[in-house]
């Protein structure tokens, strides 16, 4: 066997990039798992960076903190835009401060790729709140598809839960695809909605309702209360009318004021309520085991598809393929056949 | 070059084979051009059937079959069980014939995996309708998974068009997930309702109404005819609310009674309207050419997953792998990673 002094330069470099990345590693791992806020954001810019060395390195980042992730309670919240998400954030997130909690609270936004902006970039918003010891707050990852930008807000859970965050608040926009996305990584899904009209008026999708926990009517408040209280009853009746979740929980329906502070704690024994019920009924960790293996597919049916669609041979017969269906002198399953079997022979190169 | 007398029997026997397939394949193809309903019959079984060298042979078939296939007219209709969708199509169907149209009618029913019979399995069912000269009729495949129901579908959909039938008529049940199917390969979609009650509660599925461009109220007959126009007065608002479709076409509803033939030659007239309509506008074809590249993607996916999933190296470590993922030692990103680089691989081997 060779001494050390006898690598040559180039293995050298390697292995001084390996121990630089080791130091890293232990930097990060570390420093996350002592519940450091400035670490735990440096670790997710890394994770967030599309560079390899950084994708690398957020791997091992991952491995090192997964045994000290999944300790924690996961709420998504959702609503349009001027239903007052972030102004309930910041109320729902100090109350659950001041119960003890240690609170994170996470974007998903794929629209601000569109809007140009990130619902949490705005700087001005939950300030008191990003500003308390025990608060962490991280705004959406830029500009990402919605399948990226779900893996990391996911990566990024189990970072925050390993620092030590035992409640962690995904928001997003009830408009899109998103909240499915965030229905499928979370816990508890709580809809905000405004006092009058229904969900749809509100502009919120077909579906949403059903996949709620709670539906909560904010800005009841002022003039609004009574209005409020209808729009509670209806949904209350609603509610009652879908089919009975696989959590055997009933969704229930609660006004607020997170302006007012009014309704706040109700909100949370709600929660409170919920699990109590779901780890009793072990509904709660069979749903997380059944998310996890829907991750799993999900994202190796994403890899597959990258693997198959930035294949350069395919890219270049996809187009003379995709010309003869659309020509009808290929039906698409001929089409389909032709392309996997190029793809197959192309992989044993 | 050796003369044909120097080939070793192996080699015989394979010409010998694909004399034999070679002249398989023109009797299907010329007795499916020349509207052979038996031949066509035969064709679609070959079609349906599991075995390698039928599978080989169909797809031979539908090559010879596509430059006559797609000048058809293709209608989905769809309604639960007990709206009288047989009954329908047995009139509506007699009278597309009245008006020289050459018909077939095709069934989508994956449910009667469940059910154990197939929705066009009962032989007295549209027995008038199966006689008549320009009529074809065939069940829903045999028991098989959803995509390849949809495959055997639209591949029997091409052998009907090849064989001169002008107007298809594909059915299904309005329960499951098989409209959606049907809807993304026909030109215009029909939904059948029985007087009174929301589509909800008639247990059609939430979507279908807005995939609809009828909605049509069958049994207005007897005393139900009063019934029955409220139905459809509540329908024409409704559908008026729903956002404009890409066809630009209005979705209409209608009343009729299959038993009386009361309002069937009405629905006939919406749907040479839609077509009018859809042809000036260009939408026809264009939606057409989108269902195409929609299947051509959605069999890659398919043929993707199924190369992955029964892959040997693949079954035995997703076992190991899904496990670490439950038990927290992997993420599901990082486990769909590994499993990826392994298949990748194995490829190449």
């Amino acid at each position: 066997m060779k001494s050390p002094t006898a690598l040559n330069p180039h293995l050298k470099n390697i292995l001084a990039k390996k121990r630089k990345q080791q130091g890293d590693l232990s930097y990060y791992s570390k420093g996350i798992q002592q519940g450091d806020k400035v670490i735990l954001s440096q670790a997710i810019t890394i994770l967030e960076s599309t560079r390899l060395p950084d994708q690398q390195l957020a791997e091992q980042i991952i491995e090192k903190c997964l045994p000290f992730a999944n300790q924690s309670i996961r709420l998504g919240i959702t609503g349009t835009p001027g239903v007052g998400k972030s102004t309930f954030i910041e109320a729902f997130g100090s109350h659950l401060v001041g119960q003890g909690k240690k609170v994170a609270v996470l974007a998903v936004d794929p629209s601000s790729q569109i809007s140009g902006g990130s619902i949490l970039g705005d700087k001005t918003r939950m300030e008191r709140l990003a500003h308390l010891a025990n608060v962490f707050v991280r705004p959406s990852p830029a500009k990402s598809a919605l399948g990226g930008v779900a893996r990391k807000t996911r990566e990024t859970m189990m970072l925050c839960e390993a620092a030590g965050f035992d409640t962690i608040l995904v928001e997003t926009v009830g408009v899109g695809q998103s909240e499915t996305l965030v229905h499928s990584m979370v816990d508890f899904f709580l809809l905000l909605l405004l006092p009058g009209g229904g969900d749809e008026l509100q502009g919120i999708k077909r579906g949403i309702v059903e996949m709620a926990d709670l539906v909560l009517i904010n800005k009841a408040d002022g003039e609004r209360i009574k209005l409020a209280k209808k729009t509670r009853i209806d949904y209350k009746n609603a509610l009652h009318l879908f089919p009975p979740k696989a959590s055997n929980w009933t969704a229930a329906a609660l006004t607020c004021s997170a302006i007012s502070n009014e309704g706040i704690e109700k909100v949370w024994e709600q929660i409170e309520k919920y699990i109590k019920l779901t780890k009793r009924n072990l509904y709660f960790e069979s749903n997380r085991q059944q998310q996890a293996k829907y991750w799993l597919e999900a994202s190796i049916n994403q890899g597959l598809q990258t693997a198959f669609y930035q294949n350069e041979t395919i890219r270049t017969a996809l187009i003379k393929i995709e010309q003869a269906v659309l020509n009808n002198e290929l039906s698409p399953f001929q089409g389909a056949t032709q392309l996997l079997k190029l793809f197959k022979q192309r992989s044993k190169d």
